[in-house]
């Protein structure tokens, strides 16, 4: 009961109750589905039905890192920026001192780092965001890595954050298929499905990025992805007889 | 019951409550309108009927951040100036260091990092202001932004803080319509009919204060705003057969 | 309860209670009555009964910032003279610097931007003092700004301060008329009744202080205080006739 | 009830309660009488009965803090010697850079701006410390000051702090006649009748020091203390036909 | 029911509870068993049953410090990394200023302090992990060193973190047998044993890493940790004749 | 009731809790006993009857600062030697800066300062010692000073510190004779006798420390304690004839 | 009930709780004895009967601090580490500014002095052991030295620390005998002795290090400490005729 007052501390079963009280406020921020495919990365992300006059171009919860590097988080979108923030820095002072950009992992271990460090530091909390950082090291191999409040991180085919993450990450394990993953259209199509399993509406509410193999950051137009939405709709309709192939 | 006292921590459902209490202070503060239409930005703040002595030009809520830039703010004004300044010194700093007037977002996304900080910063409570920033870019596009205490910013096409936000919003949202955008009367008239839907007095209690592009800041005299509020009465008493345009 | 104690936060409906707290520190204090006219500011405080052995030199609740400026305060006279002390270097200072004596605004800003920083800093109580503040700008303008314990400022024509305030103010705003303030006389003789209203005894109680344009600060001797306040009551016995003047 | 805790904060209604605290420290403090003449300023002060093993000469309650300026405190000894210690340094560095002595308002000042800062510092008690500070300026004007703990000053003809301040300046408010202030004896006579006043025992528990103009410091001998108030009890006796000289 | 708050402070007798409380953190860590051969040391660790979709190469519990030295940890991965990383820069500024690689002691003392450290600090909580550190001295003495929350270190022979940490050690202390360590194969044999004591399934849940003398740290791979499995079921078949070899 | 935690404040009542019960931490300490003789200075302390294989040599309660400054104190040991070395470390200071040695007022001051600094401090306790500071001025002058935990000093004739001080005391008082002052060996004697009264046992348990005028610091042997004591012991006998001597 | 918690403060009854805490987990230590002979200076130290495979030579709780100076403690092995530390980097540095080895009450009154040190300091928890401090100054003279979490320290003949150190004191003044101090083989057969009192095993869980005069700490090994067993029994059953010797 009183064990999660004023600063980080143990409770007498071994839990950090402000990293996981920041897990709480990230089940509540926007789903965020990320797959990393044989030669793609993509992200889709759930879009709060924003009020009817805000503008769309500035409620993306993907932003890019540096060329070959982007993310999407769930939880305070106020601390995201600042996180952001700092990881674009290091990315353009890594480049200038390295002279190579980053590395997936790496600029995933410099967000963690920034993340523990607020655990453990006197009278601060911690931060409320997980992140999806996805992209492609310069020797070409795509990444997927997810970090929470606490500063863990770990690499993953396929995974999801925010709300409803563990009936998505369900979804995904049911349906993703190394096979597949060779085909740039269906890491997309299965983001958008992971999405739709958890939103009402189509288009509108989905925010989709991907990025391939030498190229940049794309994020696919509204009509895009309502084009993946009817084709999988299609899909949807023949499936009984294509069964298997997702 | 012990979550929200010292300093701005996680309660265990993850809210972080000296950030909800700061919201209630805006809500409490003066109620402040902003549309972006297509050639002009205006802004529209209720002036609290200020007692007979005091001296109208310093009761201001709308205030330069540079030529190209402006903002109203609802909530504690003492705090609301200490971000102005500090907003105000980043825009010439910006302007002697990359030769260019800041863009709006730049200076909502400063005065938003600086939000943020004080959420997470030991010993500190928040600022407990909203604020409207609008303004044009170099380029010419029109923009306006809204912050939270939290630290949060999005850009809107029409918008509203403080008291009574939300049925302002919703008027907005039935009103704004993008054609009546072109016209800048249009504009104008739709703040002041929002204004209006939530003071009960005229022209004294309002402040309107609108942009054109390369244009500087005009704050409308009391009899500008009292013509455009016999205008809208006059419509309002046509209104039956003009149903629609606005 | 428990929301008020420590350092300044806010209680759940957006209250700063230690700002709060201070302002009832100014509400005990001597009162204090501001009015600027065309040509003249004068400011007039009620002088607490001193200890019959006091001296009363030093019960001065007036005092000048620099030859343009000049202020009264309510509240604690301890913290007032760390805020007296501050602004009057910062007056001789921006003399050096920018080769011109402070605006009123200037000074005021400066005063309530500490003011507000005591609001927001860990383990700091804020000030427990209300200003007004007075003085002519190079310009020749005259002003009178009021500032409060939380860092909030407004102009006034006239205004009052501490104990009874509310009662002055009501009194001010039917008694003030913009004809009169062309006369230096009248000026001076509505802040007198203005005191009178919530003193009991006559010009032992008072400190009167006057500015005229381009003029030194005169603080009335206690023969001139009596004198107006002769004046006054003569004026009130044939009052009934002359009604609506003041 | 909890308002007293950890630092000095505002009560709900205003107060300042650490510094209300430290006040009740100074009110169990030794007497401490000072009483301003024309050419004389004269300090009286009760002697704790002290252990009859005490050195009597490092009881003293009065101590010089300059040639022209002497101070008598009461409260914690301990907190007086830090602030004497101060105020000494002050004098000294003020004759070294400004060529002069410092004023007896200056010294006053300096002292209670340091007890100020200890009602407004994080993590720190109120000195708990009321002074009486006396002495000459280089124009020969006599001043008396008092301070209290809240860092508040006032200038005074005669008064009194430490036990039963409040008896004795009733005393003195009654004796105190501007003419006898001519005579440095009646000066002198008046601060031990006074003392009288609260004091059970003779010469032995007071002690009383005396400046004059461009004078050094002068302690009276318990001898002359002692015929001062042989003196008294004469006059005492045949006070029915002298009645109002004193 | 007080002492564990805030700080980490004595009990009434003598516990520290925020350690106590991180040593709860370790136990529900994933399970890491040492032994140290007379050629080799190895180092088993579980592997959680990952999410389906996680990438295995990056829940990697064991981790190279230096050449030479290398280690695993039971509790709160992120905690880890800080640690790891500072232990790898101590690593490498070792060999630039000493031009030796450090000694297994030397790096596990640098841990412990750091951990220590975090047990007397104001406002931090310890680190929440145990580390069991191996590897070969410069002079081709193998070591494997554990440390806990605290900062103590102990040399083992042989020894086990994490979850059902006793009932390992139990296992080890009646297998452990210093004729056996002469041989490679069954020092990794009896890693492989110990885990298998508290794992349900086989190969997947655990990733083994040897060092050899003067050798490179390596990882088995999920074949070679089979192979091995295949080994001890088919001993454990024939076990009852070969008793007490191991 | 919690007026006592934490930091050193006032109580409502004007109390320094802290410095009370700091207080009582010097009460529980040895009885020290100092007399100060016409050419000598005397200091006698208990010796808590060491545990029998205690070093005797090491459980000094008497220390020297300077050639001509000694002291000893009551209360927490590790405590005063922390005041000791910085006092010592002042001596020498101030030998190499002035060229002559420390007053014994000077050094007493000096450590009453330290203390009173931690009655102050935000977060520290305070020193929980009293002491006796002996020793001449290089103008031949004995002294005698005793400071408390408050950070107050005080001269005497004679005092006594720790334990049943307050008995010691009265006992001084009725036994003390300024004329006796001038024989050493009756002021060695006196402090004998004093510690006599509350002490049970003989020389094992009392150390005797006496400076004279000009010679260096003396600690007495037991047997010349013995000695005294058994002189003591005859003159008690003889007494009911002496009567009135001491 | 609230006395002990955040920092080191007194209760009223003068205790400082957290280092009374302190001890408390000294009580819990490892029993040790050390007993300063004539030539000799021996240290023993209960050895925990460790894990079956744990690697004795890490478990050491004595250890060198300079070729002359050796410890033991008793109570957290962390905190220990860090004292330890400390001591020999100035043991070193001493050796280099000096060009001596340090004495034995140097090193210690350093050690003692961290220790006071962390009694005192905002938010800081005592070090939660005491240690004996054995060796020889260069003069030749043995010591020994005995500190506890305070900050205090006291020469010892012999002395003991940790579990059931009141037990093995009240034997080692039994049995202490100056005479027998002579024989190096005496020490050390009585520090056995006294361990003996209070294990219940034999070598195993015995460490015994011993300095002559001029030669280098020695660790006895366990056959050794096994011989002065097999002759203390030996004595044991002569002992009836040989009393009074030991």
């Amino acid at each position: 009961m009183s064990y999660d007052r004023a600063i980080t501390v143990f409770s007498p079963d071994g839990h950090l109750f402000q990293v996981e009280y920041a897990q709480e406020a990230v089940k509540k921020g926007s789903t965020a589905v990320g797959i990393r495919g044989k030669n793609i990365v993509v992200l889709g992300v759930e879009k709060k039905s924003t009020a009817k006059l805000q503008d769309d171009r500035t409620v993306r919860k993907i932003c890019a890192l540096d060329d070959n590097v982007f993310m999407a988080f769930a939880g305070l979108t106020a601390d995201a920026r600042i996180v952001i923030n700092r990881a674009r820095l290091e990315c353009q002072s890594h480049r200038l001192t390295v002279e190579d950009p980053v590395t997936v992992e790496y600029i995933t271990r410099f967000i963690s780092t920034i993340k523990q460090r607020y655990t453990q530091s006197n009278g601060r909390r911690p931060f409320g965001i997980s992140s999806l950082i996805m992209g492609f090291d310069f020797d070409g191999t795509p990444h997927l890595y997810q970090t929470d409040p606490s500063g863990t991180y770990h690499a993953w085919k396929a995974n999801c954050i925010g709300r409803s993450a563990k009936t998505v990450r369900e979804f995904l394990e049911k349906k993703y298929n190394a096979e597949n993953m060779e085909s740039d259209t269906e890491v997309i199509k299965l983001v958008i499905k992971a999405l739709l399993e958890v939103l009402q509406a189509g288009a509108k509410n989905m925010e989709v990025a991907i990025m391939k193999r030498d190229e940049a950051l794309k994020i696919l137009t509204p009509e895009e992805v309502e084009e993946h939405i009817v084709a999988i709709e299609k899909e949807g309709a023949e499936q009984p007889k294509k069964k298997g192939t997702i």
